[in-house]
C-alpha cells in the first residue's frame, strides 16, 4: 500500500506551523508531505507594517523554507496554487499539478476593500515582502521628488486607510521612520502627514478603551492625524475622496481595511463567509474529510460573544497543532477526532520602537512593558518554528 | 567713502572658489562680500553621478556653506536669483534683491537638450543634490516595483543618455550598483539592461582612443550595453523613441547629453554661445568692466585646437584664483589685469568602483592607477577649499 499523500498550500503562519507539527507527529514511512508556496521563503505577516515603514529591513522578516523544514522529510514545490480541484482531489498550479490524499487549505487572506472604488487599483497593501518593499520605496520616493519638483504637499502626505491592528502599528511606525526621512530629503518634520482614516467611531474597535487612549495620545503627540467616522468614498491617482466629498491629495495611500479569505477557496466552490470557510471543529471543511483549513481561511466562532474569532497569526498556529495531531489520527485508521479551541494569550499592538499597547489575560499593558511582551510573543513563534537556533537566528534579541 | 560690494551669485565650483580667493585676497576693510546661493551647501557636482546610482551618499557630495567661508567677513545670502539686471548694477532673488558694485557670475549650467522632444519633461538629469537623490529613488521604486507588479520589463531597464563624461561615469557606477539592487529585490541580474545611447559615432568623444576601448570593454563586461550612432529622436512617458523607429521602453531614463550655460544669462541680454559669455582674457562680461563670469557660464577658446575648453570644475577653480586677484587689482585703484590660461593638469574618468581611465600630461592612466588618481583630484580640490581639515571632512580617503 502506497503512503498517503498531504497537501499543504499556502506557507504562512497556517502552512508552515502544520509542515513544522506535520514532520514531528508522522514518521517518513507514514505519509508524503508536500508544501506549496509562492516564493522560497516564509515571512512573518506581523512584522510586514515595520517593513512597509522602513524600520525593519524586508530580510529580517523572511525565513528561507529549508531553514525551517527538512526537505529530505517534506517535499518543498515554489509554485503558485491557481485553482483547487476539491472533488478531484487535484491542486493546479502555475507549472503544474499536484494531486492529494488529504489537502490542507493555508492559502491566506486577500485585502477586503468593501467595494470601495478605485481602491484596489490605487491604494498599497501591506501583505507581502514584494509589496512591503514597494511601500518602502514608495514613500522614500516621494519624499524625494519633494524638493526636485516644486515642494508639492500631496508627495508627502501619507494616508492610512483603517484603523485596525494593522493600521495602528503602521503609523506607529511611520512616526519613527518620518523624522529620518525629513532628514535623508531636508523636508521639515511638519510639512509631513500622517492621516489615518477610519470609516468605524473608534480606532482598534473591541479593544479596551483606556489601551485606546494610550495609543492615540502617544501616536498624536508623535504627529499622527486621526479621522475617525469617516469612510473613504473613492480612492484614485491622487490621493482619497471622503464620503463627504472632502478630497484628500495624497501619493500613497496604504489600504489596511481588513482582510477576507482567498479567492480561490469561494472560486473552487466551497461555501464561504467573505472568503472564509466556517470549518468543523476538528478543523475540517464541512462535507469533505479529507480537507482541512487552517489560518486566515478558516472562520471559528467565538461562543461567549458568538462572534468570529479575528484571524491572527496566534490562532493559525495553535490551529497547525489540532492539525496535525488529527491528520495522524486519519491516517493511522481514524478514531476520536481532537476539537480546537482557541487559547487566547494575549494581544499586543506595538506603535512604534519601545512603544505598545496589550491585554494579556486580563492584565493591560502600556509603554515599554507591552513593547517587551511584544518581542516575547514573536521570539515565542520563532521558538515554535525552529527552535532556539531559530530564535537567535531571526529573533528580536536585545543583546546588551 | 564707502567699501566697494562685490556680489557673488552661484554656489559652485566657480562661486565657491571665488568667495574663498577673494576672502584670501582682501583684506576686511577693502570691500563687502556677499555670495548668493539656492541651498545653504555647496556640493561637487563631479561626484553627483555617484550619488545618483546610490553608490555614495549625497552628504558625503555636500558640504555646508558656511564650513568653508567665515560668515563674519563675507555675507551669505540663501536665496534664488531670477534676474541680473547689467546696466542697473542689481540682481533679482526670489525674496529680495541686492545691488552692487562688481559681479561675479558663477550660475553654473542647465542641460542641453538639443531640441529632443520630450526629454526636459520626461527625463532626469544629473545636476543637484535634489535631483540625484530623486534619480536614486526612483530606480530603486521601480526595482521595488518589479516583483510585486508582474515583472515588467521597463521596471528594470534603465537607459542613460549621453556617452560623455557623466554618461560613462554614471554607467560605471550603475554597473556596480545594480547587483545590489537585484540582491534586495530579487531580481536576477542578467533580466536588467542598463543601455548607455549616444548620437555620436563614438563614446566619449576627444578621449584617447587606447583609453576608450578600455572603457568600453570594462563596462560592457560589467553588463553595459553601448548604442553609438543612435540618436534619440523622442523621450515620452515609456522610455524612448530612437531616430531608427525602434521604441525603448524604460521606466529610468536619464539624460548626460550636455550642458549649456545657465539661462539667466542669456535672458539677462548677454551675448551667448549655447548660453555661455565669450568672455574678455581678464574673465570679464565684454563691455562691461564690472561684470565677471567664471565657471560653466564663461566660455574660453583653447587656441591650440580653436574650439572652446569643455567646461569642467578644473577650469572653473582656475579662473577663481585669476578672478580674485584681478579684483583686488580693481578694487586697489587698477592696473595691469591678470590674462587666463587654463593649465590642464589632466582628465580622468571614473567607470566605478577601483576602475578608471585618465590622461595626466602625456601619460595614459588605466584601472587602479587612475582610479588612485581620480581621489587624488578629488581630495585636491577639497583641499583648496578648506585646507587639510576639509580633506580629512569630506574627502575620499583610505585610511587603511
Amino acid at each position: 500500500m502506497s503512503k498517503p499523500k498531504i497537501l499543504i498550500i499556502g506557507g504562512g503562519y497556517g502552512g508552515m506551523m502544520s509542515a513544522v507539527r506535520l514532520e514531528k507527529e508522522l514518521g517518513l514511512n507514514n505519509a508524503e508531505i508536500t508544501l506549496v508556496n509562492k516564493h522560497n521563503y516564509h515571512y512573518q505577516t506581523t512584522w510586514l507594517h515595520e517593513n512597509a515603514a522602513g524600520t525593519l529591513h524586508h530580510d529580517r522578516t523572511r525565513i528561507m523554507i529549508d531553514d525551517i523544514i527538512d526537505t529530505n522529510k517534506i517535499n518543498f514545490v515554489q509554485d503558485t496554487v491557481v485553482e483547487i480541484k476539491k472533488d478531484e482531489k487535484r491542486v493546479i498550479l502555475q507549472n503544474g499539478e499536484l494531486t492529494y490524499d488529504y489537502l490542507v487549505i493555508a492559502l491566506g487572506s486577500d485585502p477586503e476593500t468593501f467595494g470601495i472604488q478605485g481602491l484596489k487599483e490605487n491604494a498599497m497593501s501591506i501583505r507581502s515582502i514584494n509589496s512591503v518593499r514597494e511601500i518602502r520605496e514608495h514613500i522614500d520616493y516621494n519624499f524625494a521628488r519633494y524638493n526636485n519638483e516644486g515642494q508639492k504637499q500631496e508627495l508627502i502626505n501619507i494616508v492610512v486607510g483603517g484603523a485596525g491592528f494593522t493600521g495602528i502599528e503602521f503609523v506607529g511606525e511611520l512616526a519613527d521612520r518620518v523624522p529620518e526621512l525629513c532628514k535623508e530629503y531636508d523636508i521639515p518634520r511638519e510639512k509631513v502627514r500622517i492621516i489615518n482614516i477610519e470609516a468605524a467611531p473608534n480606532v482598534l474597535p473591541g479593544f479596551d478603551e483606556e489601551l485606546v487612549e494610550y495609543a492615540i495620545n502617544n501616536l498624536e503627540r508623535r504627529g499622527v492625524e486621526f479621522l475617525v467616522n469617516t469612510p473613504i468614498k473613492e480612492c484614485n491617482e491622487d490621493g482619497v475622496l471622503l464620503a463627504s466629498g472632502e478630497e484628500i491629495k495624497a501619493a500613497t495611500v496604504v489600504w489596511t481595511g481588513g482582510v477576507r479569505g482567498n479567492h480561490l477557496v469561494e472560486e473552487a466552490g466551497f461555501e464561504t463567509m467573505r472568503g472564509r470557510v466556517k470549518v468543523d471543529k476538528d478543523l475540517r471543511m464541512p462535507g469533505y474529510d479529507y480537507i482541512f483549513v487552517v489560518g486566515d481561511c478558516a472562520l471559528i466562532i467565538n461562543e461567549e460573544i458568538n462572534r468570529p474569532y479575528p484571524p491572527t497569526a496566534q490562532i493559525a498556529i495553535q490551529q497547525a497543532y489540532t492539525l496535525a495531531r488529527n491528520l495522524k489520527t486519519l491516517i493511522n485508521g481514524g478514531g476520536k477526532m481532537e476539537e480546537f479551541t482557541f487559547d487566547n494569550k494575549g494581544t499586543v499592538a506595538s506603535l512604534g520602537k519601545g512603544e505598545a499597547i496589550g491585554v494579556v489575560g486580563n492584565k493591560k499593558l502600556f509603554g515599554s512593558t507591552a513593547s517587551a511582551m511584544k518581542k516575547v510573543i514573536d521570539n515565542r513563534y520563532l521558538f515554535l518554528l525552529g527552535g532556539v537556533p531559530m530564535v537567535v537566528k531571526k529573533g528580536k534579541l536585545k543583546l546588551f
